[in-house]
C-alpha cells in the first residue's frame, strides 16, 4: 500500500450562501485546493454529499462537478454516509492513490442546503436515520439525540451547564475563524435561554443548517516530496465503522461502538493510542455528541465528557484542544463538506496555518466524522512527517 | 496494486416486488452471494444505489444494509453515480482489494423504485440530469434519448425497425433468463405499435421501472486459488470516466466520449482491445442507446449499429453476443443494481453456467454501464484466469 499526503487544502466562508449554487460550492473549494496546492494534475475525484437528490433535486455529482471544474473525462464519484459522507471521500481518495488507480486525487465535500425550507432540510437529514422504524414514526435527529441527553444526565449527573459549555467553547474557537458560519462569541446563559427544540437541548446546543464546500488534494508520500511539500502532512491512519442505523436497536444508547471500533482501526493503522494524538475535530452535531464522542474516543472516562469540558481540557489551551475550528457549531454543519473540512482544519493546525487559534503542539491530530446517530463514523488520523 | 477475482454472485428475479422493502432485496442479494461464494467472510461492503433519498427516503445505506445483513461494524459506504451506481460500487469494491484495506470485499447494487409513483420515479431519475439547465425545463430521459434517436436517424439512416430489433433481441435473451422482469417475447411489430413516450421512442424502447438487487464477492486472485475456485474469474481490467452532465454540451451529440475513454482506460489496464472481448452486457437504457454503445465501444463504425443489429451481429448465436441476460429493456432497470447485474451475467456465462442462454465461447467479457446521458461510464473486463 502506497503512503498518501494532503499537499491542498481549499474551502471558503461557510453560511447561507444564497448567491452560490451546489455546483458553484464545490467549484470554488476545488479551485481553493488547486491554488493551494501548486498544481492541477487531477487523476481521481471524489464527492462528499449526502443528499443532493432531496436538496437541490440533484444526483450525478460525480459527471456535473468535474465537467464544471473544467475536468470532464476524470474518473469522478459520489459517495454517501450521511454526515459522514465527507469522510468517506477524503477515505476513498486514499484508496485511489493507496492502490495505484491514481497519483493524484482530490476529494471534495459539498452540500447546499437551503434551496429547500426547513422542514424539507429536516426531513432530508432524518433520512439518515431508519425511515422505516425511526423516521416515519415522527422522531429525527434532535430528538434522538435529546434521547441520548437525558440518558446521559440520569446516568452520570451530566449537566445543563456542561452541555452549554461545549457550545461556549466552540463559539469562542469559530470566533477565530474566518470561514466559520456563526463567529459569534455566546455565554452560557445565552446557550441555556435560547429556544427549546427538543429537550434537553436547546437551539444553541445544535449544528446549524449550511451552504458549503471543503477540498483536499491527496497524492502519495514520495510524489509530494518530489514537490518539495514541506511540512509533509501525511495520513498515517483511518478507521472505518458502522452500528446499527436506528438508536432503539443499540445494547445502550450511551455507546457509540462505531465511534470506538472506527478509532481502533485507525490507531492500529497508524501504531499509535489516543496518548499520541495532540488535538481533534469531532462531529459536534449537538452539544451532547461532542461529550460522548470524547468518551468513546478514550480521551476522558464515561461520564466525564461533562465535567472535563467545563475544566477547560478541551478549550485551546487545554491539554487536548478539541474543535478548534469552532465545530459544527460554530463552523457550520453543510452535512457532506464537513468531514473534509475538519481535515482542512487538521492540516491547517500542523502547517502551523492557523493564526489566532494556532495550537502551539500540533505534530499528530485526529478527525471523527459520524452519520446519523452514530449508524457509521470515519476517523483519519493525520502527521506531520518531516 | 493487488490482483482481484470475482468468487461469489448472488441476485434474485426482478420485477414490481411489492412484499420487498430496500433492505431486504439488499440482503437477498447480499445472502445469495454468501451462499454462492461458501464463506461469509467479508471485510468491507459497497453498496451502489442511485437515489434512497427520493425513491425510499432513506439515506445512510452504508449503515442500515450491514446492519440487516447481520455485519454491522463493517466498514461500508454507498456509492453514486446515477444509473452507473452499481458499476461504482464494483470498481469501490475492487480499490478496497487492490489497495490492501480489505481482502473480502462484498459489493451490492440495489434500488426499489416502486414505493413512488411513475411520475415521481421519472422526476428521481431525472435528478441524474442537469437538474438547473436540463430537467428544470422539463425534458427527462426519455426526451434525451429521443434528440439522440432523431440525430442518429437523420445522419446514419438509421431506421424505426432496427432500433426494434435491439428490443426483440433483447427480449429473445431475457426469455431465457429466470431471474428476468420481463422475459416475454416480442415481435418487431409489438414494439413498433407500442404507445409513444417520446418520439421515435415507444414503450418498448425503453427500460422499465424495477425492483432489485444484486450483489458480488470479490478477493485476491491469490486468495481465491487458497479457497481452489474454480474456473477462476479475475478483473482484468477498470475504466471510469465523465463527461458533461448536460447533453447540450457535448460537441456532437451521436458521441459518447464517456464510453470511448472508459472504455480505452479499461483496455489499456487489461492489456486488450475490442477484438479480444467474446460478449458484452451493455446499457440498453433505450434501444438507441445500445446502438451508439456498441458504435462508442468500437464493436462497429459509427452508423453501423442498426444494420449490425437486425443482422444478427449480437444475438446469442452472432459474433458478438450483446445482453444475453436480456439486457435493461428485458430483465429489468433497477438502477442502482444494473451495473453489479450486469457482471452477475459475464461471471455466470464465464463460469458456464448460463444455461439455455450459455454462449459456447465465453472467455473474456466486457461491461459497460453508463450514467444519465452518458456523463459517466463504468466499464470492466473480466476474464477466466484457469
Amino acid at each position: 500500500m502506497r503512503e498518501v499526503a494532503i499537499i491542498g487544502i481549499g474551502m471558503m466562508k461557510w453560511g447561507e450562501l444564497w448567491e452560490k449554487s451546489l455546483r458553484d460550492l464545490a467549484v470554488e473549494a476545488a479551485l481553493n485546493c488547486i491554488a493551494d496546492a501548486g498544481t492541477d494534475r487531477i487523476d481521481s475525484i471524489s464527492i462528499g454529499c449526502m443528499s443532493g437528490g432531496l436538496f437541490n433535486g440533484q444526483e450525478h455529482l460525480a459527471s456535473m462537478i468535474p465537467d464544471y471544474l473544467g475536468l470532464k473525462h476524470t474518473p469522478a464519484m459520489r459517495v454517501e454516509s450521511a454526515c459522514a459522507s465527507g469522510g468517506l471521500a477524503v477515505r476513498t481518495a486514499y484508496m485511489e492513490i493507496a492502490s495505484g488507480m491514481a497519483d493524484y486525487a482530490l476529494a471534495i465535500g459539498v452540500e447546499k442546503m437551503t434551496d429547500v425550507s426547513g422542514g424539507e432540510a429536516t426531513y432530508g437529514l432524518a433520512t439518515a436515520a431508519d425511515q422505516d422504524y425511526e423516521a416515519f414514526n415522527g422522531i429525527n435527529f434532535p430528538g434522538l439525540y435529546a434521547l441520548m441527553a437525558t440518558a446521559h444526565m440520569h446516568r452520570y449527573g451530566t449537566t445543563r451547564e456542561q452541555l452549554a459549555d461545549v457550545a461556549v467553547k466552540n463559539h469562542r474557537n469559530g470566533n477565530l475563524n474566518p470561514n466559520a458560519q456563526f463567529p459569534a462569541l455566546m455565554t452560557r446563559e445565552q446557550v441555556m435561554s435560547s429556544v427549546m427544540v427538543a429537550a434537553p437541548l436547546r437551539l444553541m446546543d445544535c449544528s446549524p443548517i449550511t451552504d458549503g464546500a471543503a477540498a483536499l488534494l491527496l497524492t502519495t508520500v514520495e510524489e509530494a516530496k518530489r514537490l518539495g511539500k514541506h511540512p509533509l502532512v501525511v495520513i498515517s491512519g483511518i478507521g472505518l465503522a458502522t452500528d446499527t442505523i436506528a438508536l432503539c436497536q443499540r445494547k445502550d444508547i450511551l455507546k457509540m461502538p462505531a465511534v470506538e471500533i472506527a478509532a481502533q482501526r485507525a490507531f492500529k493503522m497508524a501504531g499509535k493510542t489516543i496518548r499520541d494524538i495532540n488535538f481533534a475535530e469531532v462531529h459536534d452535531c449537538f452539544t451532547i455528541s461532542e461529550i460522548m464522542i470524547m468518551e468513546s474516543l478514550g480521551i476522558v472516562e464515561p461520564g466525564q465528557g461533562g465535567p472535563a469540558t467545563s475544566a477547560g481540557l478541551t478549550a485551546l489551551d487545554g491539554k487536548f484542544p478539541i474543535n478548534t475550528s469552532g465545530g459544527l457549531k460554530s463552523k457550520g454543519h453543510p452535512v457532506g463538506a464537513t468531514g473534509v473540512a475538519q481535515i482542512y482544519e487538521v492540516v491547517t493546525q500542523l502547517r502551523g496555518d492557523a493564526g489566532k487559534r494556532q495550537l502551539a503542539n500540533a505534530k499528530v491530530g485526529l478527525t471523527q466524522n459520524m452519520g446519523g446517530s452514530g449508524g457509521s463514523c470515519v476517523i483519519h488520523i493525520l502527521e506531520v512527517k518531516s
